[in-house]
């Protein structure tokens, strides 16, 4: 197996645009704030580099009008905070729940800054309820300010990514695609579920790290490595989206659905094919057909100046049009980076514009009870004219053919 | 390496036990409720045993006083969820975001309940914010009901385990272990932090699937198969109570922290012990020494009718005689059992009564920059009169010293 050709343009994410990122914040908002008050560990990451795993110790992020970050931490992480982050200063309470709620803490905290009758952004009105924690909302706290929700407004800056970012997510894409075509190599009649995914998943790992050198990071919370799987999407269990892995055998005539993908730096990316075990009969091939064409339609609507909804519509149409409803489950796509999942949506509900720089998941599917699923995903990006296609992988029935 | 002899006691709750736990919620409530809508997925698989993971797509789970149960699922997940919970219906809507908002949706099946103006206990008032997901809380889209946060009343509930559950703590233990034997084994200077982990993990994980048979399901968000793992906590690095993984080779004089478990039907345990490599120099025997002492401390404290707080007490007040506040980082633990962490907490601010059937981790540490971290972890249960362990691994130091 020779390993992926493309010279590495991924490198991670500098200080410099990190705090660019936290000055250009307030830009994006709908309503003006004098400050920002975030505890979502995705938004942490992406604007002070600190990379966490969230438990029910309160921490949260405050950037003033001018870009200086204070990261609020339990005792424990302080120290961990000063070496890994790129906020300018650290502030830490004792412990949760501890003799005074953290919540406290951070009100006076915010305070002492003079923010307690300030507009304050937030992604969420406190701390929000993970594992045990318990508390009051930030509102509460300081009732004499005035605290919005901003989250939307931030995911709109999320959603346009830098070149480093699409750097970044087309080098996680090119460890996705080797992943998958080892993947490929080693499903075979009679071989399990839990064999093929470990073989890819370690091989493709260890090629990218070996590659990646010293210096690299997973940081994904979704991710780590460069995997490719199932996920249980084997023969007829494929005819649900999100199947649960049950190590299953490979069979003659087993319609797959794999997923794959790498984190790198932080950054991911999505690259799903529906294979086939042995020659595909009629009607997997009049579904995988029809498959190819709605993802052909959804790419042809993919331009900047176009809404999300329009690219659903368009899909929709397809559906409609060739009395494909029964089959249907989910929208078009969504967005994707630094999470998994990220907004907008290429749904009908979602009246935002595409613009260049966003990076989006493209799977619309279809799913046959008994026979199995259908869906690729491709991960593209939104450019001046039209989309581009980050993930570099065989579309065609031919190639995703696998001896019986 | 002998497989651990124990017999196997643990099997899936059963969904007598799961309808059970939907009735008796409504009797841990601290004020009356008509109704229970929980949109955390830990609460959904606890009370309807539907293991999912959750997306911007919105799930939630409403409870009736005469504990029946309705799921409601985007349209994705309808046949996942009618097959695999145990939810006597499931209601879906089509898409999120959509062209009519899930909040929408389900504030209209309540209504059609006749629950439009009832008292409604919930986890989160409102679909917490998840990956790209925005939305109304449900006090608005419901204003003429009572919604009232009850979460802490649930946990309460959770935090008293039932036999069935102990012995799926006690069977994820005993697999806990087993990684650990092997972690131990695998460590030698000049190997690796990945290569030990990985090693220990897979073949404790293929061990233990093989003995409890295809019927096993993992089931844990935070943990799959058995690990044991050191995440970084190696030399002066184990300074760091929370590091990341960083590779680093196993040298002569290091200190190490591991953690260890095994996910067993959603039910996982919580293993940590320092170890040495190498015979451990005069400062590492005192603070190991120290480690010990505190650890029994809070054994000693550990019996129904104690608080909490009373536990973190005891400890805190043997760092303050012995001059250790320097080296304090954390209160003593947590609950555990189907989350990584649970409340109560043994903590100084948390005064809530130990009662019988509690499952606690025991783990109060000392951190020394330079030197490393020592902290053992164990999982206890409290009995009737006092605790009982349920990790079963050595604790003294000359079982912890591996061969330089």
């Amino acid at each position: 197996m020779t390993l992926p050709a493309a010279p590495i343009g991924a490198a991670p994410i500098s200080q410099t645009e990190r705090a660019q990122r936290a000055r250009e914040a307030f830009d994006h908002l709908s309503a003006p704030a004098d400050a920002l008050v975030l505890f979502d560990d995705q938004f942490i990451f992406y604007y002070s580099g600190f990379a966490i795993f969230p438990t029910e110790r309160p921490i949260a992020l405050l950037i003033t009008r001018d870009g200086e970050r204070t990261l609020f931490v339990p005792r424990l992480e302080r120290e961990h905070a000063q070496q890994t982050s790129e906020a300018e200063h650290v502030v830490d309470y004792p412990e949760f729940p501890g003799r005074t709620h953290p919540a406290k803490h951070l009100a006076e905290l915010l305070t002492r800054q003079g923010l307690d009758s300030a507009r304050i952004g937030v992604d969420h009105d406190g701390y929000p309820s993970v594992m045990g924690y318990d508390g009051p909302p930030l509102s509460v706290q300081l009732p004499q300010a005035s605290v919005l929700r901003v989250s939307r407004d931030l995911d709109h800056q999320m959603s346009l990514k830098s070149q480093t970012e699409v750097a970044l997510i087309r080098e996680s894409a090119r460890w996705g695609a080797h992943a998958h075509r080892l993947l490929q190599d080693y499903t075979r009649v009679g071989e399990t579920e839990t064999a093929a995914e470990t073989r890819a998943t370690a091989e493709a790992t260890a090629a990218m790290t070996a590659e990646l050198g010293a210096g690299y990071r997973g940081q994904n919370k979704w991710m780590s490595g460069a995997v490719a799987l199932y996920r249980g999407q084997i023969g007829p269990n494929s005819a649900l989206p999100h199947a649960m892995t049950t190590g299953a055998a490979f069979r003659p005539g087993d319609t797959l659905v794999t997923g794959a993908g790498a984190a790198v730096w932080g950054y991911i990316s999505e690259l799903e094919r529906t294979m086939f075990v042995g020659e595909a009969n009629a009607e997997q091939r009049r579904f995988f057909g029809h498959m190819l064409n709605l993802q052909d339609v959804a790419f042809e609507a993919l331009k900047p100046g176009h809404t999300c909804a329009q690219v659903d519509e368009a899909v929709r149409a397809y559906y409609e049009r060739e009395h494909l409803w029964d089959h249907w489950r989910h929208h078009v796509g969504h967005s994707l980076g630094q999470r998994i999942h990220e907004s907008p949506f290429l749904d009908l509900g979602d009246d935002r514009l595409l613009e260049p720089g966003m990076v989006l998941s493209v799977e619309p599917g279809l799913y046959v009870p008994g026979l199995g699923g259908f869906r690729h995903s491709d991960t593209i990006l939104i450019t001046e004219t039209g989309m581009e296609m980050l993930t570099d992988y065989p579309r065609d029935l031919d190639s995703l053919i696998l001896p019986a």
